[in-house]
């Protein structure tokens, strides 16, 4: 695991359990690549939707690890069949350093473990979580795996309003921090109107994660780097700093995406044509407004963290809070 | 649906409203690409799993048709998105005489629409069973997952013994089999002995079946046509006539497949080193050898049905049985 969770041994130490419950997860059945795919698991980085499953829990009674360290790990599993198959289509050679599976062993092969590891996300959910949240967390796989499909369709479009982005990264990574949170309150019997704050910090929370993360694809002088800048606009994806951007200027902005929408089949001269943009998108304010947007969330989020009964599990989560969007900024 | 259920009115009936609820399930989401997806499920032929899922409840009580449809439509949608993956992976153009999803939108959406399949499925599973069958469903899909991989790195290695072919198709066609008669018995209350011979039943059902359509491969004379001939052997597959084969004349049998490997980058010279295959694999009598296996699982599978209670119910397996391996034959 990385450093993130050096402040919080508690939840370190958790964290270390719920991946001993993946890797057991995979352990279990007669799976030809386990190796490989236990080695994304040992790679994954922050942890962070099992571990806001484990802070919502904490808002519940104690004594229910046995239900929710597996619960934990169920979302974080599904979590990782996601980007396996994101991986294969998006041909990465590389997640987090390591070779990617259909690097090592071909698309088949690639796309069959993300469905098994879809398949041990959902048999742990089902042993794990109440038939309510295991309902729940079918509809919120359902409902990303539709917006993915809405989003990969609408590339290079650049149709998407300031609306219609909300909306999308709502269904996305909003409503999964929403749910990590709102289900490990549940499992953990916390007041419904507790949990029910969770879900509302964890939807303000994800909001501005991801637009913080939609923003770094613009910015290189970010502290920590978390994918190649420019990314997403090579892809012919419109996010919320060119959202803003072309509503400033629509037309000049429209005619830098001309420009780059006319290289997207040569990937070798394609830099200047993205970095057009990108620089015109700064220029703009687009950084700055989305940037904004994000502080609206951020402080939505920290005005429901603060209305929660003032608990440790209420610090950590305000901690993890302004670590994870100050680090980012 | 097609008119295999010609004879079973009763049994046609209700799949034609398993089948309305997997369309419904389909349209209670904001899904791109419903209507896609929606026309490979009215295309989705005998439906034989929901059928097997109906059968198995009517060994129970009545009146648990809200409970058993939803199921039955699960099963049969967990097998659709993994034909839809198999196609993607195959690249095959055509299902059913209809474009594949990815030919018609690109990989991408098709994975992603296969893994939105998987999640309906699993919604579904979670709406209607019982958590100890959810369990067992999940628990299947990855098995069969497992199964695939582990098919698919064995290719071209022809290393395949009878046992571990039987080992195979006894995870993947026949768990099927055996969970969807075993899980509608179970949902529906049946005693539990009478679901425990539905269980083994559907096992020596589903390796006949298996068998079967893995013969077809090398036979052109079979009645109905459910693939190319010579397929699996052009992808480097080892199906048990050629393990027959094999045990008959190694030496021989070996020359003709490495003769095959060296031309499998070529698909248009491979044809007569196929052909190669099949005419040694059927003179060496490897056919009829595995359909003398298949003649005793279908054996074993009428023996388990013949002592079931005598009811209606069972006339309907028994002549599902007869219909499914006759046909075949």
């Amino acid at each position: 695991m990385t450093d993130f969770w050096n402040d919080s041994p508690g939840l370190a130490e958790a964290l270390s359990s719920v991946a001993a419950i993946m890797r057991e997860s995979l352990r279990s059945t007669d799976f030809p690549i386990e190796d490989a795919v236990a080695s994304i698991i040992e790679s994954n980085g922050k942890m962070l939707r099992p571990a806001l499953v484990l802070i919502g829990a904490r808002f519940g009674r104690g004594g229910m690890e046995s239900r929710i360290l597996p619960l934990a790990a169920a979302i974080e599993l599904l979590h990782v069949s996601t980007l396996v198959h994101d991986d294969v289509l998006d041909e990465a050679e590389l997640r987090r350093g390591i070779p990617t599976l259909h690097t090592r062993f071909g698309a088949k092969e690639a796309v069959l473990a993300g469905d098994w590891l879809f398949a041990r996300a959902f048999l742990l959910a089902a042993e794990s979580a109440s038939p309510a949240n295991a309902k729940a967390l079918a509809r919120l796989v359902s409902a990303i795996c539709a917006a993915e499909i809405k989003q990969d369709m609408d590339k290079w479009s650049y149709s998407a309003s300031r609306r219609g982005y909300f909306r999308k990264i709502a269904g996305k990574t909003a409503a999964l921090f929403s749910l990590a949170l709102h289900v490990g309150a549940a499992e953990a019997k916390a007041p419904a109107p507790v949990a029910e704050r969770l879900r509302r910090a964890g939807y303000n929370l994800g909001m501005a994660f991801q637009i913080l993360d939609d923003i770094l694809d613009f910015e290189s002088s970010a502290g920590v780097m978390r994918k190649p800048v420019g990314r997403d606009i090579a892809e012919g994806l419109c996010t919320l700093p060119l959202i803003h951007a072309l509503r400033v200027d629509e037309h000049g902005v429209r005619a830098l995406l001309s420009a780059l929408s006319r290289e997207r089949d040569g990937a070798a001269q394609m830099e200047p044509a993205v970095a057009a943009v990108i620089a015109r998108t700064v220029s703009l304010g687009g950084v700055d407004a989305a940037r904004r947007d994000a502080a609206r969330f951020t402080a939505r989020a920290e005005a429901e963290i603060a209305r929660l009964p003032a608990t440790p599990a209420r610090d950590e989560l305000s901690r993890l809070s302004s670590r994870l969007l100050s680090r980012l900024y």
